[in-house]
């Protein structure tokens, strides 16, 4: 029943943890509901011209959950996909009251507006699911990482349980996320990069990982046919030699160089470096654009003023 | 697009706490996950028949994240409706999961499912707000619920925080919800009675409160216009001078009665009482059908062959 030809083309904004917390902030739940209205008033705003996906981290969010169940003997404990589930009702629910609030602001109170739930499929035979490397949580003396039941790696500032972080299968609910964006609702999902699933026979099974958000959210904005992929983050667009003195940030980035700094290591690992993969999964198929941007210009980089963005 | 002579009945079924946590339960994980699978497959059924809609409670789940973040000083303290958020990404998650494996173990994967948050308007000068009525969380000491920062109340197990129980006035996502079932999606929402937020003037704001699941449930189940309210939960259906000698389970319960025996308290606050009420608010429509009933009897309930039926 859709008018391609009327039909708004699709916007999938992923946003970083620090849409909701900001560097040096403690995180309460004013904190994160204030810091979100910034990114989500221009959402509200480009609402009007294109159908809108929203994604979202929960690093923090999801650190402060296993926290607060390692301190606490009396509930059990719930593995690390439960976790992701409680963090995709919780920022889920700040993304969307927050929007509704922005959309309310400017008489934009027609659009439906759902957050879901959402789990993502992995291989349970994907190699990273031989060496767990995704720091989370929280920082632990080199006495309790000794104690403690899981991996532990010493990071720079001190150690971190690490779990495996394997690749984005599939995303289960694609077919309701596309029917839902075609019918004009804004959809927010795939929150912390989906609670892991595998498939066992005929039934899904959570398990023990984290699936990195950028990468979800790219192969979520494949699985429903988005037009433009925008990952919103802290930096304004992707930099070479990051930190250095020769740092350059770059306003276009062909696929191919940006193949190259990859493999040669110019951006840190869980941080720009899953960015620049999805961005350039996403922007290999013809017609699709990526952009790497500042939280703060998602209009912007949206209009090709500002952020990274990968060009042919 | 709807063929009203085409549309099946719209069956919306509130589950209550123990379809995920049985009674002498620890309430692990799979402990929820496994207990689920008698009611889901149940509705899997029953999908064939119906337009769904599960609404579901959170009492030990939240008072689980209550009791974790009580232990632990290190990370901020979320506010009770955040808490609540939390709850409906866990147990939205445990649902739908454990749903789709029983939709697809019976070749049922054409139905689109999804599972949303849900937040849920109250009046901030509702009466509730002037008492706090409702335990939530943990028991503890006299010594402690002295030193604590909330209102306690001596019950018969030792002292509960309390909090307040606010009516619910309208289910925010209800437009949505109404969208959804019409074009066949099973939806769960609605989880632990929604979040719990007031209007301040073109927004939405979150609110210390805990709104009953089943009265919330039948709220919705009129917004959408339901035609059959199920409350499933852990006794066979409503029974007077229940727990005495002369204990009575009733098949049909006309109205008149039920209000008369709700005047004189044969059914206990925060477990029968509400639910009798909702029972009683979703029937007073005419043509509508409610029914409590056990979480095992779901389908002998639909038709008529189980739980306790509200008549005329």
């Amino acid at each position: 029943m859709t008018h391609p030809e009327n039909t708004p083309p699709i916007l999938l904004v992923a946003l970083g943890g620090n849409a909701l917390i900001k560097k040096g902030q403690e995180g309460t739940a004013l904190q994160q509901l204030d810091n979100l209205k910034v990114t989500l008033r221009q959402i509200a705003r480009l609402s009007e011209r294109y159908r809108i996906i929203i994604t979202h981290g929960n690093g923090p969010q999801v650190g402060n959950l296993l926290l607060q169940q390692e301190c606490c003997d009396a509930v059990p404990k719930m593995p690390l996909e439960i976790l992701v589930a409680q963090t995709q009702g919780q920022i889920g629910y700040m993304i969307e009251s927050t929007l509704d609030s922005e959309l309310m602001a400017q008489n934009l109170t027609t659009r439906p507006l759902v957050s879901l739930i959402s789990y993502v499929v992995v291989d349970e035979h994907d190699p990273a699911f031989k060496t767990p490397t995704k720091p989370i949580g929280p920082i632990y003396t080199k006495k309790q990482a000794e104690k403690g039941a899981w991996p532990f790696q010493k990071t720079a500032r001190g150690y971190r349980r690490v779990t495996f972080s394997p690749k984005p299968i599939t995303i289960v609910e694609k077919r309701e996320i596309k029917q839902l964006i075609n019918m004009g609702f804004i959809v927010i999902c795939c929150g912390g990069g989906g609670i892991p699933v595998i498939r066992e026979g005929r039934a899904f099974s959570g398990i023990e990982a984290v699936i990195d958000k950028d990468l979800a959210s790219a192969r979520l904005a494949m699985e429903v046919g988005a037009d433009l992929f925008v990952i919103a983050t802290d930096v304004k667009g992707v930099a070479i030699n990051f930190g250095k003195h020769n740092q350059k940030m770059l306003r276009k980035l062909t696929r191919k160089d940006a193949q190259n700094y990859l493999k040669a290591h110019h951006f840190p690992e869980g941080s720009m470096k899953p960015k620049v993969e999805a961005a350039l999964q996403f922007s290999s198929i013809p017609g699709k654009k990526a952009v790497i941007a500042f939280l703060e210009d998602i209009e912007k980089a949206v209009a090709g003023n500002a952020g990274t963005e990968f060009i042919d």
